[in-house]
C-alpha cells in the first residue's frame, strides 16, 4: 500500500497521492475529474479564505450563464484565436439543432463585458467589480488531476475602471492578494512577475503571474491577473461618460485562481508518506486516534476523548476521531499521514494515567508531549492558545522549508549556452536575463520563460539569494551585447 | 418608476420587482439568467444556512463533472424519457466532432451512481451521502426568472442505503429539512406531501414535495425528495455485500432545492413597494439613511453613524449606509423599500439631538422610536438583543401573514363539478379527495394535483383550517362512490 517512490517518479507519486489520499477521481469523460469529499473540503477552505479577500477588494459575487453564443467569442480577434481550439460546443438543445452553437464557457470575459456595457453609463458607475466561483471547460489533451483538467473549478474576477492607472493598480492588487494567500495559507513561496508577451492571456495587454516551484523543481503558474487591452471594450462599444461629459473606453481587468492550487499544495509539501496539509488551510487540523484493547480501556479513552473534543469544539478547532474498530492503530496512523492532517493526537490508557498525552506533527514526524490539563474546563483558553501557537509554528516551518528548497534550486545562468548543457539533467529555476526576442532556443529545450521580474527585484528578500552577481547574465541569442531591453527572468520546465 | 400593479398583473409585477430590485437579468442565451449581486447574496445566504443542515444530515460536498456521456442517460428507461427532451448536447470539442455526444447535466443521478458503484463494496460503506452545489441545464420554453430558467443553480443530495427503511427515512429527513428551512428562514409556510404517481421524478418510486402558495394563489413546488426505484442501481449493477455476505441492491435517494426559492420568496412576501426580505435570510438587515443639509450636520451625522456601525459590526449585525450625495433621502427610502431590507434606520440631526432615533420595519411600514444609548459602548449587549428581538418579531409577523393568507385561499372542494365552475375566476388551493385516476378533467382546467397529504393530516395545525368537514369530499370522475384508494389532495394552478 506504499506510495510510488517520490524521488524516482515524481509524476507517478503525485497521481498516487491524489488517488490514495482520496482527493479526486478520474471520471467517465476523458480529462474531467470528480473532486472527492476530502479534496472538495480543501477547495471549500480555499474558497472561504479567498472569498473574504476578494470582497475586501470590493468585488461582488454573481453568477453568469455557463453557455455563451459562439459569435460573442469571435468579436475579439486574439481572444477567439486563443480559446476556440479548446472549447466544447453545444449544437443541439431541447431536441432541436441550434441556429447558433453555444460555447461551454472556457472563461467569461465576453459575457461579463456585456453585463458591464449594460451597467456602465457614467463615471459614477465605476469602478465596477464582480467575481464568480464556477467551473469552466477547456478541452485538455494531457490531463493531470487538479493541475490540468478539461473541467476545472475557479474564481474569476472582472473589473472595469475609469483610468488606466486604476486598472493597473487593480491588476497588482489581485496578484498580490494571491501571493499573500499562497504565503499565509498554502505556505508556498511564490514569485510575482509579468508573463513574456508571447505567453500573455489571449487579448490582454499585460499578464501578471505567481509562479511556484514544485517538489521536483518544475514550475506551476498558480494564479494570473490580466490588464485587458482596449479590444474587448471597443469590440462591443462599451463606454462611459467621464466627469467632463465626454465618452471614454473603460479599462478592464480579469484575474483568477483555480483548483490547481490544490495540485500545487500537494506537489510542494507532500512527502513519501503522502499529503502534508498546511495548518491554516487544513479542513481538519487534528486527527485523533483512540487506542484501546478492551471494554474497560475503551470506556476510559472514550470519556477522555469526549471531554477533549468538547473543548476543541468550543474553541472551533477542527478535529476527526477515528473510532474504526476493525483496523489497528497502525493503519490509522498511516491513513492520517496519507491525508496529511497537520496534527495527530494518540490517546491511550497508559498516556491518560500518566497525565501526559503525545501528539505528532505531520510535517516533521516529531512526537511531543503535553499535560492534558491544558484542555480541561478550568484551563480556560490555555489549550486553544497552545494549538494556535502550534499551527503558527508548523506553518512557518513548512513555509521556510519550501523557501529553502526553492532557493537551493534556483541556478544563476550566466549565458544561454549553459542552458543546453544543464537542462536535461535536473529541473531547476534558472535566473537569467532575456530580451523577449527569439524564444525558440529556450523552448527547444522544453523550457519556458515563467516570468519577467521587476527591475528593482530584491533577490535576497524574495528568493533568499545572497551575493548574487546578475550584472552580466544573458539568455538570448544576441549574446551579451543584445541591444533590446533586457529583463531579469525565470526560466524553467513547467506543468 | 413605480412597479406594475400587483393586484392587476401579478406576473408583470413579479418581473418588474426582479428587474428593479436588481436580482437578476436576462442573458444573451434565451432562457438563461444572470444573477446580479443582490440576488446572488440572497443565494449565498440560502446556501450558507442549508449547507449547515445538509452537513448535519451527514452528506459531504463534492464536485462532479458537468458533462455526462449520452449513453449514461439511456440506461434507466424512465429517466432517459424524462430528461432527454430537455437536454443540451455537446457534439464537438477541442476542434473535433465527438464520437459520443455529451449531455450538459440536467441532474447528476447517473454520474453520481457511477461513483457510488465504485465506492460501495460492503455494508460498512453505507450509508453513503453526498451533496453538490452547482448549476444544471434543462431547456426551457417558457422561462421566468428564478422560477423556471434553462440554467438554474441548485443543491443536489444523493444517498445510498443498505435498507429500504433507511432510504425512506432519508427521503423524509431531507424534505422536512427543506420545510423547516422555509418556515424558519424564508418565513414561508409550506405543505409537505407526496406527488401523484404521474408527477413523480423520472425513475423514482416516490417523490415528496414542499408546496408553497404564492401571493396570487398559485402554487410553487419549492423542493423535492425522491426515493429512487431499483432501476438505477440495477442498470449499472451497483451492489454491496451485506453483513451475511450476500449481494444486495442498495436503496438510493436524491433531493434538491433551487434558485426557485428566491422566486418564491419574492412572490410570497413582496408588495407594491417591492421586495420584503425575511430578516433571518437577509444579506443586509439594516439599511441606514443618513440625512444632512450642510457640512456641520454631515459631520454630526457621520460621527454618529461611525459609532453606530462599529457597534453593529462588533455584534456581526449586517448593515449598509447609503452615503450617496446626489439623491434625496426620499429616493433612498424608495430604494430601500424596493430591495426589501427588513429594517431602515433614518439618522438626522434633529433625531440625534432628541436622543431618539427612529426606524421603519419594511414588512409593516411602521415607524418606531428608540433611545440611541442602546447602541453605545456602555450598553453592552442591549442593542444587539434589541435587534435580535426585532428580527424574531418581524419574522414571526411575516410567517403569520403568509400563513393566514394561505388559509384564506384554501377552498374545501366538495366535488369535482365545483372545480369547473370556480377554476377560471380565482386562484386558490382546493382541498379535496382524489383516487389518482383520470387526471384529464383536472388538467383540462389548467389545474394540477400538487400533492397527496398524509392520511392523518392535521388540518388545523398545518393549514389553520378549523371545523373542516372532509368526510364527503371527492374530486375524481368516479364520484363519491369511487372504489379506488382515496387521498386528501391539494389541487391548484402552478408556476
Amino acid at each position: 500500500m506504499g506510495l510510488i517512490n517520490k524521488s524516482e517518479d515524481f509524476s507517478g507519486w503525485y497521481n498516487d497521492v491524489v488517488k490514495k489520499a482520496k482527493l479526486s477521481d478520474y471520471s467517465s469523460v476523458k480529462g474531467c475529474m470528480t473532486i472527492l469529499p476530502y479534496g472538495y473540503s480543501l477547495w471549500e477552505m480555499i474558497q472561504g479564505e479567498l472569498n473574504k479577500k476578494i470582497k475586501l477588494l470590493g468585488a461582488s459575487n454573481m453568477a453568469f450563464p455557463m453557455l455563451i453564443p459562439y459569435s460573442y467569442f469571435s468579436r475579439e480577434q486574439e481572444h477567439v484565436e486563443g480559446f476556440v481550439p479548446e472549447v466544447a460546443l453545444v449544437t443541439s438543445a431541447g431536441g432541436k439543432k441550434l441556429e447558433e452553437p453555444l460555447v461551454v464557457r472556457p472563461t467569461s470575459e465576453v459575457v461579463i463585458h456585456e453585463y458591464f456595457k449594460d451597467k456602465i453609463c457614467s463615471w459614477r458607475d465605476l469602478p465596477l467589480k464582480v467575481n464568480q466561483w464556477c467551473s469552466v471547460v477547456r478541452w485538455e489533451k494531457r490531463p493531470r488531476p487538479f493541475i490540468r483538467t478539461t473541467e476545472f473549478w475557479w474564481q474569476e474576477g472582472h473589473t472595469a475602471h475609469a483610468t488606466l492607472a486604476e486598472a493597473q493598480s487593480q491588476v497588482l492588487d489581485a496578484i498580490f492578494m494571491y501571493r499573500d494567500f499562497c504565503h499565509n495559507f498554502l505556505a508556498i513561496p511564490v514569485m510575482v512577475g509579468k508573463k513574456p508577451n508571447i505567453e500573455r492571456f489571449a487579448g490582454a495587454d499585460e499578464t501578471f503571474t505567481i509562479e511556484g516551484m514544485m517538489g521536483d523543481g518544475k514550475a506551476v503558474q498558480m494564479g494570473t491577473s490580466h490588464l485587458l487591452g482596449a479590444g474587448f471594450a471597443k469590440s462591443i462599444d462599451m463606454n462611459f461618460q467621464n466627469v467632463e461629459m465626454s465618452n471614454c473606453l473603460p479599462c478592464l481587468t480579469s484575474w483568477g485562481v483555480t483548483t490547481r492550487l490544490i495540485g500545487s499544495l500537494i506537489m510542494v509539501h507532500g512527502d513519501q508518506k503522502g499529503l502534508v496539509i498546511p495548518p491554516f488551510i487544513a479542513p481538519i487540523l487534528i486527527y485523533i486516534v483512540p487506542i484501546w484493547r478492551n471494554k474497560e480501556e475503551y470506556q476510559v479513552v472514550y470519556d477522555f476523548v469526549i471531554k477533549f473534543t468538547s473543548y476543541l469544539s468550543f474553541y472551533k478547532i477542527t478535529f476527526f476521531v477515528d473510532w474504526r474498530d476493525y483496523v489497528t492503530p497502525g493503519v490509522k496512523f498511516q491513513d492520517a499521514e496519507l491525508q496529511g492532517y497537520p496534527l495527530r493526537f494518540d490517546v491511550g490508557v497508559r498516556d491518560l494515567k500518566s497525565n501526559n498525552l503525545s501528539f505528532v506533527c505531520r510535517d516533521t514526524g516529531d512526537r511531543e508531549v503535553f499535560h492534558f490539563s491544558l484542555f480541561s474546563e478550568n484551563s480556560d483558553k490555555a489549550g486553544s492558545i497552545f494549538i494556535e501557537s502550534l499551527q503558527r509554528k508548523i506553518h512557518d516551518r513548512m513555509y521556510r522549508k519550501a523557501f529553502l528548497s526553492r532557493k537551493n534550486n534556483i541556478h544563476v545562468l550566466p549565458d544561454i549556452k549553459k542552458l543546453s548543457l544543464n537542462a536535461s539533467s535536473q529541473n531547476v529555476f534558472y535566473l537569467s536575463k532575456w530580451c523577449e526576442d527569439d524564444y525558440e532556443e529556450i523552448k527547444s529545450l522544453q523550457l519556458t520563460v515563467r516570468c519577467l521580474l521587476p527591475d528593482e527585484y530584491d533577490l535576497k528578500e524574495n528568493l533568499g539569494l545572497e551575493n548574487c552577481d546578475i550584472s552580466s547574465l544573458w539568455c538570448c541569442v544576441h549574446g551579451k551585447s543584445c541591444k533590446n531591453e533586457i529583463k531579469l527572468v525565470i526560466i524553467a520546465k513547467c506543468y
